[in-house]
């Protein structure tokens, strides 16, 4: 399916709905088959420990879902998180970016899916895994 | 199961454990049945519509999760959630806070399961419900 | 909400719409704030070490939240499960039956959300814990 | 990660633990990259409206799960399912068979994680996904 945004547009597009998270998230990739999200590594978001918190985690994932959904659907502002369930696997590298690789598993007409893998930068295994529902208004 | 922490306690181990979001998060009220915990109204949360956002309802019902099983266990920093599922059912009412109030359901060897309803402050329907499991570390 | 269903019809309409199921399920309450079902004490649903099979347990679950839409919407065949969690917290107690205990958190036009805690008869603790979205189709 | 069982000796295992569903799943796929699974076509687990049923679609999620946990562990009865959310996605095809293409992501000490695709046979688009917990007894 055609994506309706490029990668400027869509960031462009983020900062503008939500700009109190503006500067914390790059897209690195955004094509029909994989969305590649990343969440700067920022000492606001550490746990004791040193790790990425688990809600900065949720937030790459939530963005990261809603942003496969627009990139096809196009701008819609009231389209909402639904439900998640997320699993943290593994301890988040220590300096390093988060990465998101989000893959569209469903777009219905009041629904989409998105699968979506959590790495540390440079490393092979992945720290959480989530999947995401997202509400798609009804064409007014 | 008695607690091992007053809310007073609770609230200086939280600071202490959690610096970045001193002053977010209130306690209302901590007993063996349940705890409320509220999330304080504030700017920084918001989403497009004026709305309390996912990733910080997500924080609110992780928080709450976390304090219902140190509550029971005392302090141990390693706990860390390993899983939540969480479904956002109602748009948060502008202008006041988020409440949860957290029921541990499981208090295992090595894991937790808490259940937790969010509420905006003063209206009777959930805007969300979520149940997390935390990991809790072998004792040494 | 009122209810569109007394339990005589409720048990009625499963038979009819879930003939394979037959006599598996039964319903001990069926009332605005609580919906309690029951899982018949049966040798198929058994798993190594005699307890009630996880499948037994999902089944259960899916089934309450389904009486507990249903309850409130009238007889509507194509609504279907989108979404569940379901935690498995402590085994079954063998030669019991399993008891479902269903509150509807939300109903809205398109979805209803549902928390089931399972237990085991005469148990107070839950045995798992559940939560269900079922997609309501539009009125025609 | 090598392992443990061939197919034949894994589905020898399976009737033996799980005798009471003895010919309802094949394994058609087993290595250290993929599992697939499938639920062989049975009226049993008809819905109305001709589609595989939910819990048939978690029994098979769930047994995919097992199966990739315990290649690699090696037998071991006492693992058990803690967790799984699942989301169905679309109606299964009639008449044809359920696969579960199945990826073991995490193998900790005492917990694995698996996530599932299921797809009715010969169509491209899952029909639901899955994420199972299994917890992994102590080595004795």
């Amino acid at each position: 399916m055609a994506l309706q945004f490029t990668i400027p547009e869509m960031t462009a597009y983020l900062d503008k709905v939500f700009p109190q998270v503006q500067g914390m998230f790059g897209i690195d990739r955004m094509d029909e088959d994989l969305l590649i999200m990343r969440l700067h590594n920022d000492e606001r978001h550490l746990r004791p420990g040193g790790t990425v918190s688990g809600p900065a985690m949720f937030s790459l994932a939530d963005v990261a879902a809603y942003v496969a959904t627009m990139a096809r659907i196009g701008p819609q502002a009231l389209t909402v998180t639904t439900n998640c369930a997320i699993d943290f696997m593994r301890k988040p590298a220590a300096g390093v970016d988060l990465l998101a690789h989000a893959r569209l598993l469903k777009l219905g007409r009041a629904l989409s899916v998105t699968d979506v893998l959590l790495y540390s930068e440079g490393k092979p295994e992945p720290v959480a895994r989530a999947n995401l529902t997202y509400s798609i208004p009804p064409k007014g």
